[in-house]
């Protein structure tokens, strides 16, 4: 069952009912000021940082669902509605929610009033632009009476649930004209304040939510609305919200525009007053004047379309497939854009206020963007590396705004390190600029300790190296890539963290998860010693990549499958032998996806057992047979229900490793299968079971063994929109930046048939036609650049702006 | 204007409407198991720690005003509605909230059903009964529905408002019979789990809250109430809840009862499971068959009356006042005693997930229920004192689980130490027990170091002697009673806390306030010595206080008052010359209570200069002029707009204070006047401007300065309640315990009359009666215990169980 649909044009998603599973949201904002919006107007904005200065309030998990957001209350008569449904919920004659790229859409009509919202951040401003246009379809003249709503957050977000003691005596809000200013704790230590505006005079406010609503009163009915009549309530503390009242007269036929703007402002300190408590407002009548007018919002609107689509330009594919290409060209691309901007912070299941950028999350998000920002992908590599310690481990969580390590969480995720190989390998190979492997880098962000950033990959991969268990495996330390598979923690009281619980080293403990990510990486980091001259680290660093393959091959394989670990007291965990747990997809994934085990024969082997014992009809599972006991020894993977979450769920984000490993073993029919299983655009026809955004990758989804088989959730900030990407665009379609170029590999499904890419790679726009004469999985007989044959798969770098390429599969 | 009114035979506070200006709500639990409950239902249900075992989910600060708590829902045909009001709010024929001594009931009607709700916690289990009885009033009969409902909180009432990544997938429930059974994280590491049981049989269930509300509906139209049927759902993930479904044919007349139990079971470890996956009820049944009839309701309500009618019955007076008579015999005891129980964690102000127990409200607290339960108190000051360092200082918060102080915090505020000896002192004159005076306690919750309670004592008192500033006053550290007076702190940004930024000590800024508390509880301490036998040291102390004493004369006294400060620059703080703050209520309170000042008329001037300065027909602002713009030096104070909080808000904590000292100086009718501003039983009529309970005292009341002038916030859990409590008891009817019995001392308004007091002291009941025949406001002329004139006004300890006293004002 399908909620919408794909607007491909347009590069849009139309949900054509309000009431979707769950909210479907979109984000407003690329630079600085960003807001969440769902499909019934709910939802937040916020400055820079979720917690510490979130704009407006929202309640997560609140009932009714999603409520709290930004309002337009239409007064008809009788008849209140909202164009995007809620609060009322009065029913609508038409309701239409469009999320394009940055921008959200609502067309709505009741009674013959038609209404239409558009909700952007434009490109330069710290501000939400919502313009709002009412149209009387009618034959006789209408009086309406508009009222718009926000309810401001004191700031600091956590603080606003918890400290009503100080918060309910705090609010602050000064009216002029038609602007209402936010300035709570801008009399002291605050230089900044929001303000919600209209370009239109007013015929009443409200600024105390208590006198809008009415005692008792929830969004759906505020009494203000109900009476037709702001009360002109200045907020003295309690909570402060901006209302406008706004009479309409519309003739037949007649149109009428409203601009509402949602701004921050920051003044300098010494320019915070103009009198003695009164704000100082210039940069906030500078910036309404730049959205006075419907030109003005349109030429903002228009910028910001021309941004994203010479952005998403930069990788195009064209195939006879619509939803590969709607998910590549658009959805997929712009879901690792937003994971960029958002650093995993604020989501509809984020709250925005529980922690710092993971390390590994962060080096694997930039895998998906680092075509598109090369530049901010550069910095972020800095700025990651610079968390690093001496001995090669890092923090696993930093702070985006100090750019520090979270000492809190501390160290001790042992696969970490491997990963800014990993990040920084995927930024040469885009963009050649070798310049960064020699760019000094602080560790500890301590500037006394300073190291180019190759030789921060050097300790990365050393850490490994002198950090090996009993089989000569990695020791897993605190926990690998699954965070839940706690191996030296053995907590027994809840409140205890799994993740820093407990010691974070085990002698004994390990994992052959991180020996797939050495060897892969191991081999990656050879290469960029290449690239520096340094070949005898280059062959330093085979040997000891050598040296884990093998230890894999004798210690890590199960018979049938890779082994996930060995626990601390050196038990198999995902073995034939374990009794739950037996077999985990992240070693099949990876350690294939290295290249492990390949001519051996046991790649294939592994993925067969994949297949028959993780896979399902929604997605592969993590793990079988679920754990249906807490084990002490393997942490919190066993403390949740079976088929949810690290516990035999479907997570999203390593499924695409196994669809990689499948084209590495040339099984393009099953790569593809593996794919489209949890592709959100396959998943839209059955949105009631999926219930999340089917526009955009979830982190998880319930497995076999869950009540709610093939439920979504956590959808939007998770690294399976990078994977996905790098899977689809890099292994099935099969276009990947190599240090001497982009190579051509497509590994496709029969019948997949002829396709076209458009990348632009090192200032250069290829033009790439392949052709699949055959209908094969994989194989490239031949590559024609600029009209001459090539030999081998790798289209060479030249200095040109176009390129035209034709690939013949075969 | 008046919401309700006082039944004082029946102990209760009555409420007559559900639309009280906010919600009044009441405690019940007097040991392990608490609920906090509103006039319409609302609230929430913990064990021991509102942070860590919340039971059930409540949202603060949330839209419509207090939704969330425990609703029964009665469909009558197409009319649903709750005998709370909410959340349906379906308007009621008739409707009555008695909040009593630990107990709530809820009368109401509706179509001639009438709806009877008695909720209490019994004293001996951890459970919350909801007895609720329904009768058919009309002369047909009557099909009903019945819809029991709670939302379970997933225990950590912190995590279940942020980490919805993973708290969406771990709900868990079980079913069996008319018991519904949360079990989230059972699995794993808690050995605990929650029921909601009913003594009848159902005819359906819920447990997954998006099953019973309906998808985007609220607690106010659940879609299985409306279509009169449960759905039978098991919560997997998300938001588990439970609801009974009953149906009931009801006949003319007929009445039907049913008793709802929420319970919080533990089990030990090994006995957690009868088979995989399934828990352990045997506790649960024991539970519940304990509260299977009416009967055993009725006399666990019975016991519980009983015990809270005993325990005020240790202070009771009768006088023609019959608001005096009520706060002094029921409310503000009891509201001393929920102060106790709560430690200032969980109110509709105090979120619960905030703070640990603080060291100076523990011991003011004490105060005021020392009378009550002595043996607590000594366990208290154990705890307490176990926190303090080795020099006398303190931590300023310290953990309630684990009695160990909050390293977040740390110390640094000075008037910390002396607090110590205020409760003691009550704790020993209440008792006569010097037993804990020699009581081995440790410094740090380190018993390598540990010394006799005494030996902490004098450390407190030279904490003070050693810790003094340029004019010979006691330096402030971080701050004093007033935690929002921060002179050392100088915070320029936003998110910084005042209270532990910035150093802990200042060589400079000093505190008046802390002089007049060490001038206080210095005598105090000299006198424990005394007790002890140590006269040297008794004399050592009272010529430290004669020292502080001429410090605050020589450097304290600004002319008109006194002094509150030196900042950090050595600059007055509460002076005159101040170009903002001149006047601070605090040195004038605590100063002239100490003595400071009478015999050179200096007190009387002090509180002159309140009257005229800082006075209002609320009570009395704690400073003026209020704070226009923040001061750097001065730290919160300044944050706060005019009139609210520390910013010249009429903090009700130290109004009593001032009270006091009027008894000091004889004025009765000016002491009873500021006693009568902020009492509740005053207040109560006009709750539309106080708009907090009627029965309690809050912290604090909007000075002149704010627009809300008159408005109350943070109701209950204050310092006000132990304060207020010894100047009515103590004070104003003069009844003080001293180490060689009880003083009478009455300082009475003219026209006051006389009146009767009961007293359970040391052992012994005193009836005493005190008349006035002259009408003067102080003096004790004569006192007859058992028919002899004693000398002076201490009525002598005896060693009989009742002792009868006349006492002759004059």
């Amino acid at each position: 069952m399908k909620y919408g649909y794909f607007d491909d044009k347009n590069m849009e998603y139309v949900i054509t009912t309000p009431t979707t599973p769950l909210p479907w949201i979109n984000y407003l904002g690329s630079d600085e000021f960003f807001s969440l919006i769902s499909n019934t107007c709910g939802g937040y904005s916020f400055y820079k940082d979720a917690k510490l200065l979130r704009l407006t309030r929202y309640r997560y998990n609140n009932v009714p669902t999603d409520t709290g957001g930004k309002y337009y209350y239409i007064k008809d008569g009788d008849t209140v509605w909202n164009p995007g449904w809620q609060p009322t919920k009065t029913p609508l004659d038409s309701y239409e929610c469009r999320h394009g790229l940055g921008y959200s859409r609502f067309h709505s009509s009741k009674n013959e009033i038609e209404a239409s919202l558009l909700c952007f951040v434009p490109q330069k401003d710290s501000c939400e632009i919502n313009k709002l246009t009412l149209t009387n379809k009618s034959n006789q003249a209408k009086e309406l009476t508009l009222f718009s709503f926000v309810e401001w957050c004191l700031w600091n977000a956590d603080d606003d649930m918890k400290n009503f003691q100080r918060n309910l005596s705090t609010g602050e809000v000064e009216i002029e004209g038609s602007v209402i200013y936010h300035k709570t704790e801008y009399r002291e230590r605050r230089n900044h304040y929001a303000i919600f505006s209209v370009n239109s005079p007013i015929d009443g406010f409200d600024t105390s939510r208590d006198d809008f609503l009415g005692p008792y009163r929830g969004f759906d009915s505020p009494v203000a609305v109900e009476s037709g009549k702001c009360t002109g309530s200045i907020a003295s503390g309690w909570s402060p919200i901006a209302s406008h009242e706004i009479n309409i007269t519309l003739a037949p036929g007649e149109s009428r525009e409203f601009i509402f703007l949602l701004g921050y402002i920051e003044n300098p300190k010494e320019e915070k007053f103009t009198e003695p408590g009164i704000i100082n407002k210039a940069r906030a009548y500078d910036l309404i004047q730049r959205y006075q007018t419907s030109e003005q919002v349109d030429k903002a609107l228009a910028d910001l379309q021309e941004y994203w689509q010479k952005l998403l330009s930069r990788y195009q594919v064209h195939s006879a497939n619509d939803k590969v290409n709607r998910m590549v060209n658009i959805w997929n691309q712009y879901q690792c854009m937003v994971t960029f901007n958002m650093s995993r912070s604020a989501s509809y299941y984020e709250s925005g206020i529980g922690r710092g950028m993971g390390f590994r999350d962060s080096c694997q998000d930039l895998l998906g963007f680092v075509h598109l920002i090369p530049e901010r992908a550069r910095e972020r590599i800095i700025d990651i590396a610079s968390t690093q310690f001496e001995d090669g481990s890092a923090y696993h969580q930093y702070q985006p705004l100090t750019k520090r390590g979270n000492s809190d969480i501390g160290s001790g995720f042992n696969d970490d390190p491997l990963w800014l190989i990993a990040c920084t390998s995927a930024y040469v190979r885009e963009t050649g600029d070798t310049s960064i492997l020699t760019e000094t880098v602080p560790f500890e962000n301590d500037w006394d300790k300073a190291a180019p950033l190759m030789e921060h990959l050097k300790r990365s991969l050393n850490f490994t190296i002198t950090h090996k268990g009993p089989h000569g495996l990695p020791l897993i330390g605190r926990a690998d890539w699954n965070d839940c598979l706690n191996l030296n923690c053995f907590s027994e009281h809840p409140g205890e963290s799994f993740q820093t619980y407990g010691p974070s080293e085990g002698p004994v403990a390990e994992s052959v998860f991180i020996a797939g990510m050495f060897v892969k990486y191991g081999e990656e980091y050879a290469q960029l010693a290449e690239l520096m001259g340094d070949h005898d680290e280059a062959a330093r660093a085979r040997s000891e990549v050598a040296t884990m393959y093998n230890a894999v091959l004798n210690y890590g394989w199960d018979g049938e499958w890779f082994l996930r670990a060995y626990d601390a007291y050196g038990n198999k965990v995902g073995s034939k032998e374990c009794e739950e747990g037996q077999i985990y997809i992240e070693p099949q994934g990876f350690c294939v996806l290295a290249g492990i085990g390949v001519k051996e024969g046991l790649a294939q082997k592994a993925l067969k057992s994949v297949k028959e014992k993780l896979d399902t009809k929604y997605g592969i599972m993590i793990l079988q047979p679920a754990y249906t006991r807490y084990h002490l020894e393997l942490g919190e993977i066993t403390s949740y229900p079976p088929g949810y979450k690290e516990n035999a769920g479907i997570f999203c984000h390593n499924n695409p490793w196994v669809s990689i490993a499948e084209t590495v073993v040339g099984n393009g029919n099953r790569a593809f299968e593996i794919y489209s299983k949890t592709c959100p655009a396959y998943v839209e026809e059955f949105s009631e079971i999926h219930r999340t955004e089917p526009y955009v990758y979830s982190q998880m989804i319930a497995g076999a063994d869950a009540p709610r088989h093939g439920e979504a959730k956590n959808s939007w900030l998770t690294g399976t929109a990078a994977w996905t990407f790098v899977n689809i665009s890099q292994y099935i379609l099969g276009l990947r930046p190599t240090h001497s170029g982009l190579m051509i590999d497509p590994c496709v499904p029969e019948g997949f048939g002829d396709f076209c890419l458009e990348r632009y790679y090192r200032g250069t726009n290829y033009h790439i036609q392949v052709k699949n004469p055959s209908n094969v999985q994989k194989g490239v007989k031949e590559v024609i650049v600029d009209g001459e044959v090539i030999e081998g798969n790798i289209i060479p770098i030249v200095d040109r702006k176009d390129v035209f390429v034709e690939v013949i599969m075969g």
